[in-house]
């Protein structure tokens, strides 16, 4: 990362079509109590007001920015090079890590499908980082001890979205009846810290992923959106799979999954993750089932084990694990009309089934639990169960599996070890209600991530829209993040246009939960925009919307002269 | 309306693009208690279940269907020659209605902007029909003498969609726990009756848009989209409009609203009825100013009364009349962000203002309900002054309007003339329920009938989710047919392209809303596309969707041979 005049032509491979700032845009950077701790945020700048109805307007709004070095006009990102690790002296600071030399990540055996054929390795490798002497090193364990680490505070700035210099008088506050939050009016560091200390929230951040900024999962602070990404064995280079994540991040996507299947796993995660200033999550049985040649049965613990360090090893932030999907609960699929639509779930019930015998990711919860907290990798406790359709909604089930995923949570909170719930899935709107309060009394608070869910089936190429409002309405209820869902689900891999459609769509979702719920300044942007539309300050309009472009091409559509833009 | 063979190519000008039938569908006829009462459905036809796991499949679905004749490829459409007058024994056999030969749309004087010049008076022209002798005409009157009419029985067969006949078993009912209905689970002609004389439901039928297939607006029955067209000044021919209408119930819309402004709203208006089989809306308040030369201030109950028997006698089905803009109400909206919004509602204000009293929409109140129940025109009563933004939402000025509302649906009553209440808006989800319930409250359950409403303020370009998400949830709760928004909402005029997306868009909002709701069947067309994704039946499900085109699309895109879509 150097300054972009120093950067040579051609070097910045992340250049133009997926970066560069959004028109009237500009990084502003808000300094916390140290130096080397900078939030970025996007600035909008408004033009003049043209009335001038006496009221102090607003020289700019400061949003929440996920783009990281990408979205900073000033830096030169070489995808090469990978990106600077932002928070590589805090985690030294800490003198609980140590970097060792022979990783599984390099003694990985040729049975790992796809490994250093084709799309190349990272040019630049680094040993990996864990904890000393079998420590712990989470967020939550720092959180336990009463540590505000360097991470919480970067969080509880960002969270505010410098709020505090905007003219609040504009806000008549709405009187909030349902879904409100118990949260202050402005999030400190120490709120952050107790927080995650209750599990109430996650800060999933990899020691072995240092170029991420921080964020957080939690049902009292902003509403996350997630995007996944990944090739296939069909589909797609390692270098589009990059774009991909650099796209997502420009429009908003807070955490990115990486989904990937076939040849080249390892390459295509190293490659993001050098790359990603936001955290990623994976589903580790998937590499594990490349490496025994797609067999279910085949499966063993001592391979999932040894995925499960090569990736935390590379930085993954957070696994998604199917532990939940035990034996005894597999015969109540059997009046489902989609049975388990789960790949990860799938997996898991026809290893039982082969074997007779509850899943290795079950019985060896508490040394996955070691694992975990040596990295600080956080739980993405998967529902391998969710329903695949409306019909199979709120069934025995989905709800056998929550109820183990609240034992599972204890377990791994027991370990210190951070935690998220993942929810459906299909679900009618007048079912939404009992999926979120159940999962908030099961899992004790543990932050919730849905996909979707979609409240209807009969719409498929609009699978982003039926999600959408699934989404807003479990959003406002109490899920911390919602996993996006793009118009081409259950039809084919999203595209870069979807990509985009889909993250504004949930955006859309999580900023109409984030209102409802009531949070602080949540309407400042709406005020704005609203505020411009009405003075027909078209320029303003577009540049304070969630997709700037759209809402230009389309008026360009009716009225094209630049003129018509002004007044 | 004649044989498809023997129609000549190149007079069939509704062809091709706008209509014909959807893949692996046809259109099937259920006749009720008289030969000429046949009832429209689209029947889609199932391929062969591949696993066969012994539970029968249904052969095919019957869905409901707004397409009218369009929608049948054995009929010949000349929009030349319009619809046949489906209804016009029903009409006639009453004998309660007169034709006469001295109309308002023919004495027309030539301050009616645009009157008969440019796109060409409709080719056939007939004498109008009004009630004979000041008599009442209105469906609700018929209902509250206890009369059963072959409009009540058209809907009833129509809303259960040949349920009777479906496979029920399949469906697990879900436990409704919100926003149920009282209703029984096959709709009777009964039921129909006895909704519409307590006015929960409107059936929209001007006696003098024979050519309408009838349709229900209430909240006991299925949740009804409907979409806006309309020329300006600006674009669009008269004929781009009809295709545009014909093209809008192609996807699904259930009624259409015509608010052309600028030249030839007479003659558009006109090509638009007699060819539409769905119920038309317009607010007539568009076409007076016109008369005024847009100076709303020479506005005037004249010139107001002539357009809406002008506009009676062509057959608008309802009207969107802004009587609840009362002066003493405009003061509550100095403190909104965006002032007032509504067209209708600022025309209105602005007379109010200038000649400092109560609008003659108001005042003449009861004369309008004489003319609406001549022609049984329904009322939809306006509201000048919705939200225009999220600050604005929920506050005094809305609200006062909407106790006037309910005032003024006790008078339409009085007259026994059929009345919905038109909604916001712009409203953030928690802040829907109240919308409502005050609704429901100080309407006396008057169908409701909104705009979205739209959940934030951030995403121009993308209103159509912002709205659906809204959309849906307040369907949820209680309103009857929601006012599609496309994405150029703020923006521009939509296209073709826009109204389609607009209206599937908003299909799913009314879906999502009848499956909350426990609308019984409901579910039945989610079930059989769920199973068929489950069996990979992918043309089944492709032809399923709301849209059967798209998914085909995006499928294509990524497994483009035949072959992948039959297993």
């Amino acid at each position: 990362m150097n300054e972009n005049r120093n950067c040579p032509r051609g070097t910045n491979s992340a250049e133009s079509a997926v970066t560069g700032e959004f028109p009237h845009s500009r990084r502003a950077y808000l300094t916390g109590s140290r130096p080397d701790l900078r939030v970025p945020m996007r600035e909008i700048l408004l033009t003049d007001s043209p009335g001038g109805d006496g009221a102090a307007k607003p020289a700019s709004i400061h949003v929440y920015d996920t783009a990281g070095p990408y979205g900073d006009a000033t830096l030169c990102c070489d995808i090469r090079s990978g990106l600077a690790g932002l928070r590589e002296n805090w985690i030294a600071e800490r003198y609980d890590t140590e970097t060792y030399s022979d990783p599984a990540l390099l003694s990985e055996k040729s049975n790992c499908a796809g490994r250093g054929s084709g799309a190349g390795a990272f040019p630049v490798s680094r040993a990996p980082r864990r904890s000393r002497s079998g420590g712990n090193v989470t967020q939550m364990h720092y959180a336990r001890q009463g540590i505000v680490t360097p991470e919480m505070e970067f969080v509880a700035i960002r969270e505010n979205q410098r709020r505090e210099g905007a003219d609040t008088q504009q806000q008549t506050p709405h009187p909030v009846r349902e879904g409100g939050m118990s949260r202050p009016a402005v999030i400190t560091p120490e709120y952050v810290r107790s927080e995650v200390a209750r599990g109430r929230a996650i800060i999933p951040l990899n020691i072995n992923h240092p170029e991420a900024e921080p964020m957080i999962i939690g049902r009292n602070f902003l509403v996350k959106v997630n995007a996944n990404i990944g090739n296939s064995a069909l589909a797609s280079s390692v270098m589009d799979e990059v774009e991909k994540m650099i796209w997502a991040i420009r429009w908003g996507a807070d955490t990115v999954m990486d989904l990937s299947t076939g040849a080249h796993i390892h390459e295509t995660r190293e490659w993001i993750l050098r790359n990603s200033p936001v955290p990623i999550g994976t589903v580790p049985i998937y590499q594990a089932l490349e490496k025994v040649a797609g067999v279910a049965e085949d499966l063993s613990w001592d391979v999932f084990r040894d995925t499960l360090v090569e990736q935390a090893e590379q930085g993954v932030d957070y696994f998604t694990i199917h532990a939940g999907v035990r034996l005894e609960h597999l015969p109540l699929t059997s009046r489902r009309l989609t049975g388990i639509v789960s790949r990860g779930g799938s997996i898991m019930a026809k290893w039982c089934h082969a074997h007779r015998c509850e899943s290795f990711l079950y019985t060896r919860f508490e040394e996955i639990c070691e694992i975990m907290k040596a990295y600080d990798v956080s739980f993405s406790l998967g529902d391998g169960m969710r329903p695949g359709s409306l019909h199979d909604a709120n069934d025995e089930a989905q709800f056998a599996e929550l109820k183990t995923l609240g034992e599972l949570t204890r377990l791994a909170w027991k370990h210190d070890v951070q935690t998220m719930i993942e929810g459906p899935g299909h679900v009618p709107l007048h079912l939404i209600r009992e999926n979120m309060e159940l999962q908030l009394e099961q899992c004790h608070e543990a932050p919730f991530y849905t996909l979707g869910p979609l409240v209807t089936d009969v719409a498929p190429g609009y699978d982003h829209i039926t999600s959408a409002i699934g989404g807003a309405m479990i959003g406002w209820l109490g899920t911390s993040m919602l996993c996006y869902v793009t118009r081409k689900e259950h039809l084919g891999l999203p595209d870069k246009d979807d990509v985009k459609e889909g993250i504004v769509t949930f955006k859309i979702a999580a900023h109409a939960a984030d209102l409802a719920k009531g949070h602080p300044g949540a309407r400042l942007r709406d005020d704005a925009l609203s505020k411009a539309r009405f003075e027909f300050r078209w320029k303003d309009q577009f540049n304070l919307a969630l997709d700037p472009e759209m809402p230009q091409r389309l008026h360009d559509l009716t009225l094209p002269a630049e003129a018509d833009k002004a007044s």
